[in-house]
């Protein structure tokens, strides 16, 4: 090992996990490979773990078993379970075996819930109580715990019968300040919020932000105990939520990122666009019946865009309100009519307003009366045609349980550009029949 | 007080304040005055606390200052801070003027700090060792905070000089299990973890996101402890970031929800509507100039949307990732370059794939094969434009200090309504000139 290495490695120590990843980050693949290496595995472990997903797949990939052995040894059951499904089945196995008994069980066990569900995002390090120990014995287990070093930050502790089922919480500082022989279940509260393993993580992020908690305890559908999320668990998932469904929402991957190299992002991009196009085709067709009053009228054309955009971009405007409601789960079922009322009385008000700006301009750029009231008429029909597409895009794809944000703003815009050029190239044809143009 | 209204009241109290919250927020405002009126001090204040902001405003408005203060005395003082500046002067005067005074400087005290920063959202509810207390005596200072029960969640407990200055932060379980007889400079761990009061909410929720911890310090410029914020704050704060970036990429206020009456939300989203109005004739204006052209040639009209379209929704996916990783704090100021080389790139990709599948159809449509040359030309610059925009555009918000996210999906399809305009038809023109056509 070289000076400068040693200099590096000494300094990386001094760092904290999370800041040590971003300096992995930022290295080349064979630097960081090299420093993982060198770093004795409690930090090296725990700088892997906070790693963004792709640098993390990389080196897992780069290391050898006999590395990488020591260092998941290093971390909490739950994070490894997390990393683990990224390798290949065979290095999976060779790696899961180097490591001991307790922990590999442990893992698999993690292993059997759902990435996306709270048993998949929980952590096996907690202590439980028994509801009929008496305080003093509950402050010996967990005094022998903080020997170990191996629990979460604790706030709160949770208590549990004799078939491990959740029956109360307990606070740390209740515990150590309330008389040694009371028992457990004479201090508990036992109103206790929790989950359950198979909660979709999306729920689980709304549990905690909806009751401000530190800690949920996380149950099997029988009530067993099995595991603890904590509240910082949450708020990454949220932050990961949010950016799904403002990512889908344009037709987007849900974990694209600026640095994402471009040619994954060719992949992810490039099909959505495809779909798009489809759509551009479809509205373009409409656009295409009327080639003849077109060519009649080339003002038209003109005017064309603005209708078509100012639909999608009033339609865009009731989406995104529509998805993060869906998305926190604050628009419940019944809420789902009040809502298209106000879009629809929204897209009236904002029509009639808007409609008269371009209808005044119309008439007066153009000195055409009759393009102006077409103009007015067609703004008014497509805004309308936008609010009800920005409620019932969303909601119809939830009915067919696919996520709201799911390229929605590309099928609202679809329907706003085709009503949007249908009104207006319709209603001219009629206005040009009538009056003989 | 009806039997009816009795039992409704003995239901509420068995709720957890935020399910209470929940309740209060359907009634209509009449008959949640009327709970919040009748229910003791201590759950009124705490579901007034859990409200959302509009019903929270309502009935702060609605309930006299001698039935308010009763429930502000009962809720944190900075949950207090957060609720008072909604009030009227004269009637937050009153209000303030019944509450305890030990309460009142409290609050007056955190009203001094931006709602917007680490100081607006810290608690200051937080028990402070001094470094060189024993640790029997940091565990009697806990005991005498237990019983009062004013206290926030404690995962940690951070040490203070005699200065008031943050120096270290020690695990409860440790003041716990350690030797009485020790000092607290001896076991506390002195790579603590802060924010300052002036630190912005949005970096306030990246510290949790980074570090994970249960709850960080907040520090005075000069080094003093003042106050504490929890994760489930930050988990708050992180929701309401993503949903304002969300909304204001797409000329809403921010804080829109799907229910918001439709005569607020027309005030919030009209303005912004016809700025896009404003954009939507200046790109207009392009088409008019080539209005000849049109007249000349009127299969020009129906791939003028799709050139334009393209390039707008290809604009939106670059923007979406780049101002979400500005908002997240993830794009450092030298990723810039290399972000706009892969927009760029993909740009040129996208550009080319969907460019060939546009041309081909142009040409074989209307059995036009210049048509196909021009839309395939048209829109591989577009897509370059709306790839150099993508980028662009966020980050100049950001340079002249604007939110990266305001109105930004506007601007954008401006610029690829105008170029994709501007391209199309300025090709067209050119191919007409030159073929004779």
């Amino acid at each position: 090992m070289s000076e400068a290495t040693h200099v590096l490695l000494e300094e990386f120590l001094k760092l904290h996990p999370a800041d040590l990843a971003d300096r992995l980050q930022r290295l080349s693949l064979p630097e960081a490979r090299g420093v993982l290496s060198e770093l004795p595995p409690a930090p090296a472990g725990r700088a892997l773990a906070e790693l963004e997903h792709d640098r993390q797949h990389e080196l897992l990939l780069a290391l050898p078993a006999q590395k990488l052995a020591p260092l998941l040894d290093e971390l909490a059951p739950n994070v490894v379970a997390d990393l683990v499904p990224a390798l290949p089945p065979s290095i999976r196995r060779a790696t899961l075996n180097a490591l001991p008994a307790d922990q590999r069980r442990r893992i698999q066990t993690l292993l059997r819930y759902a990435p996306d569900t709270a048993g998949g995002i929980m952590s096996d390090r907690f202590i439980a109580l028994r509801d009929d120990m008496t305080i003093e014995r509950a402050r010996e287990l967990l005094r022998a715990h903080a020997q170990e070093e191996r629990t979460e930050d604790i706030a709160y502790l949770y208590v549990i019968d004799a078939g491990q089922r959740l029956v109360g919480v307990v606070s740390l500082r209740d515990l150590v300040f309330r008389r040694a022989e009371r028992r457990v279940s004479e201090i508990m509260n036992r109103d206790v919020k929790f989950l359950y393993v198979d909660d979709e993580e999306e729920k689980t992020a709304r549990q905690f932000e909806h009751y401000h908690y530190l800690g949920l305890p996380v149950l099997e559908r029988n009530g067993q105990l099995v595991g603890v999320v904590k509240a910082s668990d949450a708020l990454e998932i949220a932050q990961a939520e949010a950016t799904e469904d403002m990512q889908l929402m344009v037709g987007l991957s849900g974990d694209e990122r600026a640095l994402t190299p471009w040619p994954k992002a060719v992949g992810l991009r490039l099909p959505w666009l495809y779909v798009n196009l489809a759509t551009a085709f479809l509205a373009a067709s409409v656009v295409n019946l009327f080639e003849g009053t077109i060519a009649k009228w080339t003002a038209l054309a003109v005017f064309l865009p603005i209708i078509a955009g100012q639909g999608g971009n009033a339609g865009i405007q009731t989406l995104t309100v529509i998805v993060r409601d869906l998305a926190l789960g604050e628009l419940s079922p019944g809420d789902g009519r009040r809502a298209l009322f106000k879009e629809l009385m929204l897209g009236l008000i904002n029509g009639l307003a808007i409609g008269a700006v371009v209808g005044l301009v119309g008439w007066l750029w153009k000195d055409s009366p009759e393009l102006g009231l077409i103009a007015f008429a067609a703004m008014v029909l497509n805004q309308l045609a936008a609010a009800l597409s920005g409620v019932v895009i969303p909601l119809g794809l939830k009915w067919f349980k696919v996520d709201p944000a799911l390229a929605s703003s590309i099928f609202l815009t679809t329907v706003t550009d085709v009503a949007g050029f249908f009104f207006f190239l319709g209603l001219a044809t009629l206005v040009m029949h009538w009056t003989g143009m």
